[in-house]
């Protein structure tokens, strides 16, 4: 198979979009299509300053890679989760990244902060699922480190197998809240939160793969060990039968999704927040649910405490 | 496993109400469902004359059959599609279901009708995938018998499985327009329509076929050879695996979407229709889609004889 762009031998084929490309021309392709994105959408101007979600997977560090490429000014933001040697090993490889390209990252370790908050220790504690706790205490975090540190605008890595399992879940629930606010950019409701932008959710699990491989990124390849089971995967294994039976799919289904359906659920400007009784951060209750979530795990270790005195 | 509603040994379980039913309490479940959808939607007034169509699988003699129970005036209406031993078989189906019943029956044939119309030699004489111009054909010919029988109202045998692999397949390309028409009762656009009903759409494949099991109804049990491949399995398979993953899965989806979301895309009405030029049925061009595609065989028909007498 040949190059679509050179001629040159391919050495990749994605077949939703119908090409093949040699690796200087997927490199090119990749970044271009991450470009049209961020054009499209207006996710990012030139000037503005870019935190990074980075877990150490393949998609955030492909991003990180991407958007320092197109010359953004970025720092990367790594919030470590207390997972064990899967936090360990995923801490290891963005500081390994980002020291070798001397880029900028902050570090927000969960156990060190707010009385040890590490997601196992919560999710046991509250008996939530741990990717619930863990999504209530990293918007926290990103929301606040991006206040912090001045940016314009936080980054995250999700795709397209991301975005359409996401799709795919709210859409067999007709969840309507929340496909009224699944949009690849989401503008702040608050002037202390910045606006959040994903510039990879029309690029493919196995194009951002592609990409961290050609560009010599070492990433976790792990899963999460908390995502065996998870709904989610059931929905990205429906998804790829789809996409095997025709191909481009998740394509279709995403981005029409942005550009026909998306606005018929966008109900009304979300209320008024106030300032957290906590934090302080934008609330739209007394306690964020931030605040909310550590008050929880704060009394129920108390009333815990107490039962072993007893 | 024992029955929910008297206790007996259960025959029947149902993973996605999460019940279990003995012979004659499932009947009693099974006509409740329907009657309450019938109810729910006000498909159905007491005193109307209901048209059945009736293609001499499961569905649409369960549906015939639990209409005639619950006190309904009912009509069966067979189209023969010319399908070789297929349509054969079925027509014996129905024929015997309604004669056995002493239920009135009307038959159409389309090899008999405008000129040979099979779907076999249309398909092949425009090139359509067999599915469309049976599509177009049907609906013709189903308007047209209401209108002539002075019928109120026509109901198909849709199932929850039919209409959830539509809704995914509508979903995954978001058809806005056929979202805008999903739905399980269609007022008629013109006096010349009537209103179609789909009483059978929150029941799945497995419900009606254990209906007719259990009702002693002799239905076709293989699938049309044209179904063989096409994307509509597709669907069915990958919400056969998500429903297996998490039972309710299809029935949620197909259910939330009546209620929540389809009134979101419902677009303003349609166009006013005026009188075909061929037919006179209600169109919204000078011929209706029926006519058309008759035109179009007979010109592709025309032409092909000119080249072999050429």
């Amino acid at each position: 198979m040949k190059c679509k762009r050179c001629t040159a031998r391919a050495e990749v084929q994605l077949r939703a979009h119908n090409v093949a490309f040699c690796r200087p021309c997927y490199l090119f392709f990749f970044r271009r299509q991450v470009e049209r994105t961020i054009a499209a959408h207006r996710m990012l101007a030139p000037t503005e300053r870019v935190l990074v979600a980075v877990s150490g997977g393949k998609d955030s560090l492909a991003l990180w890679d991407v958007l320092v490429e197109l010359g953004y000014d970025t720092a990367g933001l790594y919030v470590g989760l207390g997972i064990g040697d899967y936090s360990d090993a995923s801490r290891v490889k963005v500081e390994a990244f980002a020291g070798a390209r001397g880029l900028p990252l902050r570090i927000v370790t969960l156990e060190d902060e707010a009385g040890g908050l590490a997601v196992p220790s919560v999710a046991g504690a509250t008996r939530r699922p741990p990717c619930s706790a863990y999504g209530t205490m990293k918007r926290h975090y990103y929301d606040a480190a991006a206040l912090e540190g001045g940016f314009d605008v936080l980054a995250t890595g999700h795709n397209l197998d991301d975005e359409a399992a996401r799709l795919l879940g709210n859409v067999l629930r007709w969840q309507t809240d929340y496909l009224a606010r699944q949009r690849p950019v989401l503008q702040p409701s608050h002037p202390k939160f910045v606006r959040k932008v994903k510039p990879l959710f029309l690029l493919g699990e196995y194009e951002t793969a592609v990409y961290a491989f050609m560009r010599g990124i070492d990433y976790v390849v792990e899963e999460c060990p908390n995502a065996v089971g998870a709904t989610q995967l059931v929905y990205k294994d429906a998804l790829d039968r789809l996409e095997h039976a025709s191909p481009g799919t998740k394509l279709g289904f995403v981005k029409e999704f942005a550009r026909k359906a998306q606005a018929t659920f966008a109900s009304a400007e979300p209320p008024d927040a106030r300032a957290c009784a906590g934090c302080g951060m934008p609330s739209y209750g007394e306690l964020c649910s931030f605040c909310n979530l550590v008050r929880e795990v704060e009394t129920k270790r108390a009333r815990a405490a107490a039962r072993v005195s007893a």
